[in-house]
């Protein structure tokens, strides 16, 4: 097997695999020109693709454009567009189709090998005519250390870009995976998160990179909650182009599951920069359940915490209210023995106990707003029933988050 | 059957209905002096009873304790206090009981014949000493005019207290219902909500009182959002004392019928009341869903919307973002055709389409912003699948949910 130092951060993002190239441009779909609003992905050789979509019954039309297009396993480039999510338009798909197509021919290559995808405001024709004009630059400027042009242009009301790279070993070949992200509302992923575009280096066959990312994603993104509201246009892609040179991996085994395991170094890392900068977030809160009977039921309780609002309310105030976390264990649905839960907050100041076998136990307020008023905090839960265990990634709800979709559109 | 105008809304909450009084008082169980922290219902005949429960696997003892004692079918008093919701403590339900045998002695009735009842923080342990020394005043008070103190003393982050009664007639005896009831935050009920006490002079036997309320409730108070999050202390009580003299309702039929409608009116002002002061809130919402194929695809399509954090923040900042209507409809779970919904808005200052079959329609942003700013919005949703209609209770999401809970301990 492997050790557990084989896999390491690189710097690049989604440009640190060998033979992708990026970018990311202002073409006008976003009235504020300092931001950026159209990115592009590009590799220099065909693809493996996989992706996977939310499950909201309203789909962004370029979910649908997009499906089709890798239904064969490959693709070579990727466009996104930030400040409109074109989905419920009678035009969308037409849209979606038109920008692949305009790309293809920018690029030399078949439209069919381009996954497309938008995010913004939903219900709002979305205008051809910015991103036409736009995508002769956005291709001309394409170079190996664009990645976070990339990352900006997918950004909404992210406030800082979300980009990851790891390195490893196949066979005696260096690997890399690279991805980037966008929150940051709108986001309780139920097959994929917002916007999330991996690239590598690994030669792996379609099938099973599809089978690494679906297997993958019930472990992190979608256990990451901002505001419980999934998506209409969630979408999740990796491409890989093989340009490593490891052998192919067409089967399970030992490649495999190297690549799973740096895969899901991206993915999670990814996630926690998704949470943390969750809409008017001031605080990353990981969940962290242990002794569950089933997987189910930890994941349920996890994710059952992490979305509470008062909860989350009580961690923006640095309040050690845990009954809010057996309040929300105990209608999460799980099937679990409530006289046996042991809850613990934990950051970098410490950790403290604050519930035992479902009762309150006597703890210093002071050491717990201590620990509370972290960035980064840990709600750890042992349900004493078995030896599942999972995590959740969620943040604190503020007066920002009210503040930013209070009035997002205008 | 009945005509429409059968239900009147009377004054006198729940001591309107004959043979009820109530009291409510400081008794020192929360710091400020000048809020009332225990009430009491007593009623001069042993009252038929019925009452339904939180779901949530964490439990508040009063429940535990309520539960037995009414496992009979009879009741003749309430008793709750506010600032502790005495669960999640090892002596809970000693405590609980204690609560009831110090009532019972005092009112020289059954200790079995008590409802007790607690709302406030979880999992810090409840004195009984306030309680004892508070009794003998609380008794001692009891006065037909005393919803309103009885109302007040079950309030916690309430900023109005809540309170309700309707007259009518059954078999030409005039008959009454009258209720009281707590928000306005951890409200998302799945069986109950926080805390309703209502009142009754109809003579209607046990399994007919419990029949009436749990149909009842699965169309009103768990159709009611605030936070989605299940209280560990929701409840909801009926005690009817049969001295309206009509003949008793002991089987389905006419009589049943307008003691359901007229229980109704109670449940649906209540539910409004609650939603309107949820924490925080500066509007109501009601979801209106109707063309539905089935009530149950109605009831999770309204729940979902009004649940929705981006919605409800839309909602107060007044911002037609009907997308997020659309979005919630499409995770909610319901089999529809999105391409068949129907949105509008509507409120005293007018009703303005926004989405027809699932896509934007052209409608004036001025008229939509004058109005969302009013304090009561009605969120029509036609599915146009079927006949199916339902409605639900939210609030919109405000910065002061985000103060109040994010120190509500201290």
């Amino acid at each position: 097997m492997f050790k557990e130092d084989t896999v390491k951060i690189v710097s690049g993002g989604i440009c640190a695999a060998k033979g992708f190239m990026a970018n990311g441009v202002h073409c006008g779909i976003r009235k504020n020109k300092t931001k950026k609003d159209l990115s592009l992905i590009f590799s220099e050789k065909l693809c493996s693709a996989a992706a996977v979509y939310t499950t909201n019954l309203v789909k962004g039309a370029p979910l649908t454009v997009t499906k089709e297009h890798i239904s064969n396993g490959y693709a070579q480039a990727v466009i996104c567009n930030s400040g409109n999510a074109n989905t419920c338009n009678a035009n969308g798909i037409d849209i979606a189709e038109n920008m692949s197509s305009l790309l293809a021919k920018e690029l030399n290559i078949n439209e069919k090998d381009v996954v497309v995808a938008s995010t913004g405001v939903i219900g709002q024709p979305l205008d051809i005519e910015p991103i036409k004009n736009g995508i002769p630059e956005l291709v001309k400027g394409l170079n190996s250390f664009g990645s976070s042009d990339a990352a900006e242009g997918i950004m909404t009301t992210d406030t800082v870009d979300k980009q990851v790279a790891v390195e490893f070993e196949i066979g005696g070949k260096v690997c890399k995976i690279g991805g980037i992200a966008k929150g940051s509302g709108m986001i309780h992923p139920n097959m994929a998160t917002m916007l999330v575009f991996i690239t590598t280096d690994v030669n792996i066959a379609p099938d099973m990179l599809q089978k690494a990312l679906s297997s993958d994603i019930a472990n992190t993104f979608n256990m990451v909650s901002v505001d419980g509201d999934t998506s209409t246009n969630d979408m999740v892609t990796v491409l890989a182009n093989g340009m490593a040179e490891n052998e192919m991996i067409a089967s399970e085994g030992e490649g495999f599951d190297i690549f799973m395991k740096a895969l899901n170094t991206v993915t999670v890392a990814l996630c926690k920069k998704i949470a943390g900068d969750g809409e008017g977030a001031t605080k990353l809160i990981e969940c962290k359940v242990e002794g569950a009977d089933t997987l189910e039921n930890a994941k349920t309780v996890a994710k059952s915490v992490i979305c509470s609002s008062l909860l989350k309310a009580a961690m923006f105030g640095a309040d050690a209210n845990w009954g809010r976390v057996l309040c929300a264990i105990g209608y999460s649905g799980a099937c679990i023995d409530v006289n046996k839960v042991d809850v613990r907050f934990k950051s970098n100041k410490g950790e403290i106990l604050v519930c035992q076998n479902g009762a309150g136990v006597e703890f210093s307020e002071e050491k717990a707003k201590e620990i509370l008023l972290e960035t980064e905090i840990d709600i750890l839960i042992d349900l004493n029933s078995g030896n599942e265990m999972t995590t959740a990634w969620g943040c604190d709800l503020t007066y920002d988050y009210v503040k930013i979709n209070g009035d997002y559109r205008t």
